[in-house]
């Protein structure tokens, strides 16, 4: 319901744009294309088709091909620069923030990134090199440099003489930041107060240092976290010597926040949340191939296992009919036990303090499950097959692979954690084979021992 | 890896706290849960079992229950104003801002609603009852009614005088909003300018009127993609005539985009995003029981499917063993298409326009793929069972099935959102019925084809 509105909008953006396209009236596309923001071309730009796209990102105005190129995921990102050359990648970068120019960069051809390198005064050139020598997700990636500082034995009189002197200040600005001498982080004030409070008030009177700064090696996910728990919209950074290095502001973590959920959801089905919605066939195909290789390896264990009663089944075919079933369903209730633990996981609901009380819930909600699935099963293999002793293995069977399940469902992702694996990547590959191997396994071994004479 | 600081913040926070529970000790509890800020609060009383959660619920400041309340899912919410009685609840929600208090008040007992509404000051209680009276997920609920407006027939002095006069701005002011004598929106003027410009500056030479501002009945998710679009911190909402109604703020919006994830995320596996880690076991059992019937019934839909091959499957064993690898391996491939279909749906990049581009591209992917598995799969078959025309029948089989795979998560998605339901919903369940029914079929009907004379 919600996400219509937009796809609508956008769909009609395309549908235009296509018409537009198709005909081969190039004008209506430019005028169209620019009037949407940065955002917007890159979001179009990711919905079309590679010959499309290649001539709508010509139509783009230069001015904004460096916030567009901002925009889109790395796999997009690579097929736009593959279109540009060198002196258009250097006019369209240089005059990114730094934080945005960091993430651009690696992406960049060697040669380009010298040449961007050279154009540069020294300043940014330094602050530039500086960025990169931090870690991708840490903060020191995520913060720019460009901060107004003031110090805090002055006056707010004097500040306010000091920002009309100095003009602009940088997006996003909604508190100047409060340093030492030896340029170490003291506290912020907040622009509201430098409006409202009466200008002879001394600096170190209106000074918040309640929250300490965030340090340049910290997780993006660490930042995204303390930004939602405090409302806050912008953030200082500093090193391990309370140094003041830059400052962090809400839209850069808006992204942050948006690329971890694609990541949550891509990565459950083996995919990179960078992935081109028309990435080329072969690459397409190679990346597909490695997880869908790994889920072929683990298909084969559980068909082994079903090999294993193969005298069973050829006395009882009907069992081959009914297998999959229980094995499905295990991997259906698993499934849902996982999306509940990946979330926790992310969120840090979950740890060993009350995984014990989880588990013991699960596996109440499983056995209640099982009996009720089990019951209703059970009743329809009855008049299927009209056999009771048939009836009452595969009752059983559900109700024991529902509680593999669970169990695999709540200590699979919680395992991948503590041995340094994503959750959300694996966690799925894992439980479906448990529930597989331990369906076919109860239901089969069940019907051999009872049903067999 | 990036998720891990956080767990371990919060992972220490809990081991600290059930220490403490369980030793009895609740002054130590008190100290470290105040030190929290209220979504901190809320999230670690969302990952505490119910008993706890109603210990550590009891030690929370008075005066953050309200903030409180506001963050935490629907059902934990219920868990909690169950343990208070209703002057409590009136005094945790009477400061609450207009836009959290509707939220919240929906979840309250009539009895205490019309308690809150008689504690309110009249301006207060016609606020809420405007508020309450747009629907949840639009702007009219998200947007607060606080709102710092100027006229443009002024000068910034004037302005600069009336700030200090009023005192105070509401939290992420970033802009004022320039009104008309009759309250209509004429533009926005940022605060940096403020504090940079010339006092005797003119107000309307800084209006900036380009970006119209939001009406009242959009959606929250419209509302979310136009500040992660462009850049906003708070933007203006509208009524049809253009009278300024209030402002939605960022923090806000970083809560939707986040619980449109969980959504996206959960409801894959038939839950809400507001199901509580603790929830209890009967009520986890019924919701979790409707999605596992009609899993149940597609189940039954693929079975009957295996049963008319009960002849093949008696001369020819080695099927029952290999058929769940057909259609497994096509669940699989759906499942990443699939995922691709629904952010590409999610963020409007799909739509007719590109559709047939899309699905030829993933044809030609699952195509390849398909020979790529099949050859493998054929070979080990063939060592395995030394028959190789089960090998060339499983191989072909495979592929066939990835083909209805590579379809059917394009497909299904969009048909679904076509017929106005969520595709991030139920299209897993209606892609693996596929998957399951045509692997089923292709290689059970190609092995009674080829293989039995």
């Amino acid at each position: 319901m919600a996400e219509s509105v937009r796809h609508e909008k956008t769909a009609r953006q395309l549908r235009l744009l296509s018409d537009a396209l198709d005909s081969g009236r190039l004008g209506p596309v430019r005028r169209l294309v620019n009037t949407l923001s940065p955002a917007e071309i890159g979001n179009l730009l990711e919905s079309l088709p590679p010959a499309k796209r290649t001539i709508v990102w010509g139509l783009v105005d230069a001015e904004d091909d460096g916030e567009v190129l901002v925009h889109v995921g790395d796999e997009v990102r690579e097929s736009l620069l593959a279109e540009m050359d060198p002196d258009e990648i250097i006019a369209a970068v240089e005059d990114l923030d730094i934080d945005d120019l960091a993430d651009l960069v690696e992406d960049l051809p060697d040669a380009v990134i010298e040449q961007v390198l050279l154009s540069m005064d020294r300043e940014n050139r330094e602050r530039l090199e500086q960025a990169l020598s931090y870690p991708e997700d840490t903060a020191g990636r995520l913060m720019n440099p460009d901060v107004v500082t003031v110090r805090a034995d002055t006056t707010l009189e004097v500040v306010l003489r000091y920002l009309r002197l100095r003009g602009e200040l940088p997006d996003h600005t909604d508190r100047l930041y409060v340093v030492s001498r030896r340029h170490q982080y003291l506290g912020r004030i907040s622009i509201s107060d430098l409006l409202t409070q009466d200008p002879s008030t001394p600096i170190n009177r209106l000074v918040d240092d309640e929250q300490a700064a965030i340090y340049v090696g910290e997780t993006a996910s660490e930042v995204a976290r303390k930004f939602s728990d405090y409302d806050w919209i912008s953030a200082p950074v500093v090193d391990e010597n309370n140094i003041l290095l830059g400052r962090i502001t809400i839209d850069d973590v808006v992204d942050i926040i948006r690329d971890q959920a694609e990541h949550q959801a891509l990565s459950a089905a083996g995919l990179d949340e960078d992935e081109d919605l028309f990435s080329p066939v072969p690459r397409a195909m190679r990346r597909r191939l490695i997880w869908l290789s790994i889920n072929l390896a683990t298909a084969f264990v559980a068909a082994s296992v079903v090999g294993q009663f193969e005298g069973t089944i050829s006395k009882l075919v009907a069992l081959a009919a009914l297998m999959p079933i229980v094995a499905g369903m295990g991997g259906n209730a698993g499934t849902q036990v996982l999306a509940l633990m990946v979330r926790g996981l992310a969120l840090g609901q979950v740890s060993a303090s009350n995984l014990r009380v989880l588990l013991w819930k699960e596996i109440r909600v499983a056995l209640l499950n099982g009996l009720a699935l089990g019951t209703i099963l059970g009743l329809v293999v009855l008049l299927w097959f009209k056999m009771p002793g048939l009836a009452l293995v595969i009752a059983v069977a559900l109700t024991l692979n529902l509680l593999f399940a669970a169990s695999a469902g709540v200590l699979v992702p919680i395992t991948l954690r503590r041995m340094g694996f994503d959750p959300a990547l694996a966690s799925s590959i894992f439980l479906t084979t448990v529930t597989d191997v331990m369906g076919f396994f109860t239901f089969l071994g069940l019907a051999t021992l009872f049903l067999l004479k």
